[in-house]
């Protein structure tokens, strides 16, 4: 459990893996119109990549959703910006530096950047995304990435999504990608993506980002629509510890260079079932591995409500367990501590029937009628425990309304993590 | 920073002092109207006082605020209807059973205490109050309760504060008392007051309770709403986790044995401008003992945000900062992490100008115009983080808003206290 990362030694990325990653890296097909390349420019980390580059082919569309953070940084203002015109033609991400609380030199900065790679790639700097994680409230030394676009035009390659993985990195322990094949009209059409994050928020605002490519062709308001509907029960359905970056992003790219399909022009289009589905699956697995990368987590906790008003109060519900350190560190002591499952329910300010509040952990059904049931014996459930994969069903008993969420449990390892990350 | 309290050890009452408590118990004066007695009734731990009567002269009013939990424990329920009278002669607190989530016997057992002690003062049950703090879903042993009312009894005197409030404490490292002395029409008049927590909720819902007694002579309506407004800035304005108890407490009596002053009828009396001083005196400090007994806390964290658009948004922000687990680990490594502040305040929410936001740390002013100072010295700060008393300062310069909460650190002592309390 007492996994140690981050720390001084997060700087030269010799970090252990989370013991709850799954498998090795994931084969990642081409997506037809990206090419990617990343190289070490030297922006904070020494001896490792740092910068990604993706080149997306002409017409290529964008969907994206952000932070709520009101203090965003300046690539997040940047690319709500850009996403009004719907089109990409190049992402640019950086790690060590995320250009956050930088003032006007930060907003400048981004525009210089957007400038270089346009020129490099052929294109409009408005056509250019960019995003940037790591330390806060430094200039970001935009010179060093701008020198580096020779070698990242040069390396560009439709094959290189390990590589785009692991640039991205700050404290993620491990490189996070997935993909499927999804089909329109019957005709299969990639979507492949790569996130980090290590937290909501890891050490010095280290961000989640996922970025998301697709052959499909499809316009940008569509592809809006679906980016925001499947980031809801992705992205949106996973607290490592409850904070907000100032960084976070997810793009979506429809480069539309797959097979031919006929012209879609809504997001309700029923041709578009199988693709949400495999949106959503993709996005639910980088989700998933950003939890299963959380600082100092020892397990994975899967908290499904039902039961609820609507599924916006069950989200809610769900999130006030996640992100209850009571309920967390009990998770970290192997105790299945009901009582502060109770408490976050009531926690959440939606609608509960405490009399009908029914509380399952694993295949244990644990209290019935508003009290825990007269035959609970303690021992299997605290047994169950002890593994490192946690399911906890909690139904309000008042209406129809399911989420389900994923978190880790809050160790001494995330304090020791996050206490001794900086001085 | 290490000190360990609670685990196995909380049942027998020996814990380690917090480092962060103040001198010793106060000096209560006696309230006129007011007896207490305390006596060990075995709810649940052995050789220690649990359970606390005060009985009050007739014609007693009385105020109150609760838990907004959507699961409140069954003294909740009966005190909140009981408050719609007014009037109160007793008020019965337990420690070591919370009586929460225990279904409709739940609901009796309040009512069989209630009945009993109404039995034994000579009113009517419903002019009984009772708390309850401990241990969530097991049924109160309420017999044994009733069966220690004669010895309560024979025990009752004005000065037996202590006594009270060490029998209300369950995790609590040191009993909490506060008292002053205000004037009303140039009279004096005391204020008194005990209260218990070690969290905003403490391990198997600890909870907040704190109990105020006066002389003077304030009708129902007036004295609730005097409570609400102290309340707001005292009990409210603190954090230790975020979480939030089944049980959640505050009851003000008003005795009216003082001396004579003349009838006040509205709580908008100009007469009662040092009386609400004295009461928010006497309840911000009960509220920051509190946070001082903050389970694991090595730090006392003083949180002032100003320039917000409202003092109900200055609050949200000094919350968000208060509960951002990344800002209270960075406060217990002695780390000035100011990027984590600005990440909170973005959390938060509410309105907040990014290009003016100033945020001090002690005495020194850390950025400027949406930037670190250029001439910006770590040194000085990181040693200042070093201290047990922390200031913090946020202007998020919008507008005149202002509120300040009082929180504690995240530390390893914190995980291992709730990980480790109940198996």
């Amino acid at each position: 459990m007492a996994r140690k990362k981050g720390g001084k030694h997060s700087q030269t990325g010799t970090l252990t893996r989370s013991p709850l990653a799954r498998g090795r890296f994931p084969r990642i097909p081409e997506v037809q119109g990206v090419r990617l390349s990343s190289v070490a420019a030297g922006v904070r980390y020494r001896g490792r990549k740092d910068v990604m580059l993706a080149e997306l082919s002409p017409g290529t569309t964008v969907g994206g959703v952000f932070t709520r953070s009101k203090t965003a940084a300046a690539p997040v203002v940047w690319c709500r910006d850009r996403l009004k015109s719907g089109k990409a033609r190049a992402v640019l991400v950086n790690a060590g530096n995320a250009n956050a609380f930088t003032g006007s030199e930060g907003v400048s900065a981004v525009a210089t950047v957007a400038e270089a790679v346009a020129k490099q790639v052929g294109c409009r700097a408005t056509d250019v995304f960019m995003a940037s994680t790591g330390v806060i409230g430094e200039p970001l030394p935009h010179d060093r990435i701008t020198q580096a676009l020779g070698r990242l035009q040069r390396g560009l390659s439709g094959t290189s999504w390990r590589a785009a993985a692991e640039a991205i990195r700050t404290t993620d322990t491990f490189a996070k990608a997935s993909s499927a094949v999804a089909h329109i009209d019957g005709k299969p059409y990639v979507i492949a993506g790569i996130a980090k994050g290590s937290g909501m928020i890891a050490p010095d605002m280290a961000t989640m980002l996922a970025f998301l490519f697709t052959d499909a062709r499809l316009p940008g308001d569509v592809l809006q629509k679906l980016t925001v509907a499947a980031n809801r029960v992705s992205f949106n359905a996973i607290s490592v510890d409850g904070d907000t970056s100032t960084s976070d992003t997810v793009l979506t790219f429809a480069t539309g260079k797959g097979p031919r399909h006929a012209r879609i022009t809504s997001a309700s289009d029923p041709r578009l079932a199988d693709f949400k589905a495999k949106l959503r699956s993709v996005m639910t697995d980088l989700a998933q591995q950003i939890v299963r990368d959380g600082e100092g987590a020892s397990k994975f906790v899967t908290i499904s409500v039902s039961g609820a008003e609507s599924s916006r109060a069950a989200r809610a519900i769900g999130l006030a367990i996640a992100n209850s350190p009571l309920v967390k560190t009990a998770i970290a002591g192997n105790d299945p501590n009901w009582g502060r499952i109770v408490m976050a329910v009531g926690k959440a300010g939606e609608k509960a029937d405490r009399d009908r509040l029914r509380i399952d952990i694993g295949d244990w059904q644990i209290t019935a009628e508003g009290m825990v049931r007269a035959d609970y014996d303690e021992s299997p459930v605290a047994r169950y425990m002890k593994g490192s994969e946690i399911d906890i069903r909690v139904d309000v008993g008042v209406g129809r309304g399911r989420f389900t969420v994923w978190t880790c449990d809050l160790t001494r390892a995330y304090v020791s993590i996050n206490a001794d990350y900086r001085s």
